[in-house]
């Protein structure tokens, strides 16, 4: 058993910070033929051997992520998505060959499809043409059934949460937050505006610097429930009572700067507005409309609020009817799901030069708005993307949508981005 | 707000022990119209006040578990059993009009279907007659997609699961546990049958005795992380662990002595002789073939382990699939789910003057059996029942099925069993 070596110091991250992601790169990748949980033996056995066992403690340690990202409620407190009790709906199949697709890995050296998803960790991927599925794929002992850990895939739900209700009328982009949660006037979003809170442009002396164990970072996860405290640890023990903590650094608007906390805070505005759990909205307003297959659900912390910025979980095929949905400007079956005006706002992204601010520069010429990534392309692809290599490609030119769900060592999806655009396009050359 | 001093003193009971009965009998109950959640404003807001949060830690304390009930996971670690995604079976429907049905308390006092349901703090309850549903009502705010605890109902899930494999032959009642589970030689299951076991016949020092911080029951409950371990607390942290340190205290086969460990100690021989999780065993050999509305669930303790005595989930109308898929022979829509051979052992019975040991005289007559309730009446009824006020009632000569969940602030179903047992005669005259 080599793979412990690799886990030493297999620390993550949560959401983008540039000098922790040249640290990360530098750090050799665990052949990932020798990470898989079942032959590792991984939470295997009635009750598994004790230096097996996956706990909340030990999740994010590599490789107990390839068990635990698709078994996340295995560890902690959720609330469910509920799909309700419709059929769901059809996500007809037409199968195509892609294993032997070729493409050339950020290095110049020629690989293919079948390569790509193992030298990145993919737990499960699937790719959906016309609204067809022409390549659906399990590892890692991965069910169909089995919901995925989002991460930061969630901010995406979240963000076209409340641009629907923008586009209703119900939300105000130009309204403060303090408009809304009146208790986080004095906090960093109390003049911050819903559209730059939405945008990642606010100003909050907070940093997602997972090298450091003193970053907000670990206040935020430890606040969320998703790492335990430590002994003695005074809290906050709640997402909003942690929120509040956090003051204003700067001025708002400025430029991106990628933090969760800016997303748990429209969870919070989405809650308020509607008086509705995000569960209950996820599910009216996107699972049970969506003719999802299965529920899906979201982590909750200690006082059972839910995870908005990180916490959603759902299955492969729910996660591609969920594209389809989007790339056909909101409907399923011809019904309108979410109104074409929400998707056409979040397309239209944000201000391309303040996201330099973000120093991701792999990303060139991308903005982030209404928490969704916009590649700003010829093809019109916008994206959701979430730590250890979760995806939602969506690409309208070549009428194509991929979800890959991984468990790479590595958290941050900036590692990988050349090699995983350079995938995408090559599934889009060939199914084309 | 008065359900304060309710609250207070209202510990719950964990099975049957007759001095505990006594004690809790002797408790004035609060008026069930004013221990509604959401009237109470238990987990109302965004985020809750800090006085109407339930967690793991309060949600024993009556009213809590008025809302904890039929949201468990969201208080911590659970696994689904999945019920696939083929369309669920046919639940027909033919409404009759049962609320006014009368009958008489237990007091001698005339009284109604209706205020039977509000008097035993019922949640939800659901009549099949001949397959179909003749009357389906919720109350506390709970969603027919919701599923809700089940507590000891559970154990007649495991003891089914068992009844089936011993049909097959995979496993042997008459064979030591010791034979399927090695490591429990030492222990008081050593040298007990596995009928023993399922039967409750086994002699094992420990106590289901809830007036007794020290009882077993607690390190049992800690040990499954249904109750958070006390600062300190040297553990068990798992159910296995905790079994291992059980010993024997009597000889096995003596007489019927109510205790959850037992069942604990199936489902880990279930688990063994299959190599399958719990959850992936009910799933394979009732929920999808059932044709379940929803996915169940079941509580795992801090190692992943299934709480296969008290931590199964189920929505109504899935118990009530399971309750007419058993008075069918095991069949549904015509094809075998569980063999007729396998129901017929279960409602056989056990020895009846074994049960009079249980000290449980409301309940003369019956026997325990295969974690079944054989009424042994003329009807052919037999029971699942779970702490406060769980029921899967199930009349053969009625045709009759009914599901009772409940949050009734007293634990043992024996408080209301003599109006439990009238109500259900009473259906049963009304819908024949």
């Amino acid at each position: 058993m080599t793979v412990g070596r690799w886990g030493l110091g297999m620390v993550i991250a949560i959401g983008v910070q540039a000098r922790a992601m040249a640290d990360e790169a530098a750090i050799a990748l665990p052949p990932p033929e020798r990470t898989d949980p079942v032959t590792l033996g991984l939470m295997q056995g009635f009750p598994p051997p004790p230096d097996k066992v996956v706990t909340l403690a030990n999740t994010l340690k590599f490789p107990n992520g390839r068990w635990a990202f698709h078994h996340l409620r295995a560890l902690g407190p959720t609330a469910n998505v509920a799909r309700g009790a419709l059929p769901p709906s059809a996500l007809p199949s037409a199968p195509r060959p892609l294993d032997e697709v070729a493409l050339t890995d950020a290095k110049g050296l020629s690989t293919t499809i079948a390569q790509w998803q193992s030298a990145t960790y993919t737990d499960a991927l699937l790719v959906l043409h016309r609204g067809k599925v022409v390549y659906e794929k399990y590892y890692v002992g991965m069910l169909a059934e089995e919901p995925h850990v989002l991460w930061s895939t969630t901010k995406s739900f979240t963000g076209l949460l409340a641009a629907m209700l923008i586009n209703e009328g119900k939300l105000d982009p130009q309204a403060t937050i303090a408009t809304y949660v009146p208790e986080l006037a004095a906090s960093a979003w109390g003049d911050a505006t819903l559209q730059q809170t939405l945008d990642m442009t606010t100003a909050v002396q907070y940093r997602e610097d997972y090298t450091d164990p003193k970053s907000p970072l670990f206040q935020y996860a430890r606040a969320a429930g998703l790492i335990p405290a430590p002994a003695g640890d005074g809290g906050p023990h709640a997402l909003f009572d942690y929120l509040r903590t956090l003051r204003k650094d700067g001025e708002h608007g400025a430029g991106f700067v990628y933090k969760s906390v800016d997303t748990e805070v429209v969870g919070l505005v989405l809650q308020r507005v509607t008086a509705k759990s995000y569960a209950e909205l996820a599910a009216e307003r996107i699972w049970r409309p969506l003719g999802a297959e299965q529920d899906a659900y979201v982590w909750v912390d200690p006082v059972g609020m839910a995870v908005t910025s990180i916490g959603l979980n759902a299955t492969l095929r729910d996660l591609a009817r969920f594209g389809e949905m989007l790339r056909n400007d909101g409907k399923v079956d011809g019904r309108e799901v979410v109104p074409k005006a929400a998707i056409e706002a979040i397309r239209r992204g944000a201000d391309r030069e303040k996201f330099k601010a973000s120093g991701l520069t792999e990303r060139f010429g991308y903005s982030y708005h209404d928490n969704w990534w916009i590649a700003h392309d010829t093809d019109g692809s916008f994206e959701a993307k979430g730590l250890n290599g979760q995806h939602i490609h969506i690409n309208p030119a070549a009428e194509l949508v991929i979800v890959k769900l991984s468990s790479h060592p590595l958290g941050n999806t900036i590692h990988t981005h050349t090699i995983d655009r350079r995938a995408f396009a090559a599934i889009a050359g060939a199914v084309r």
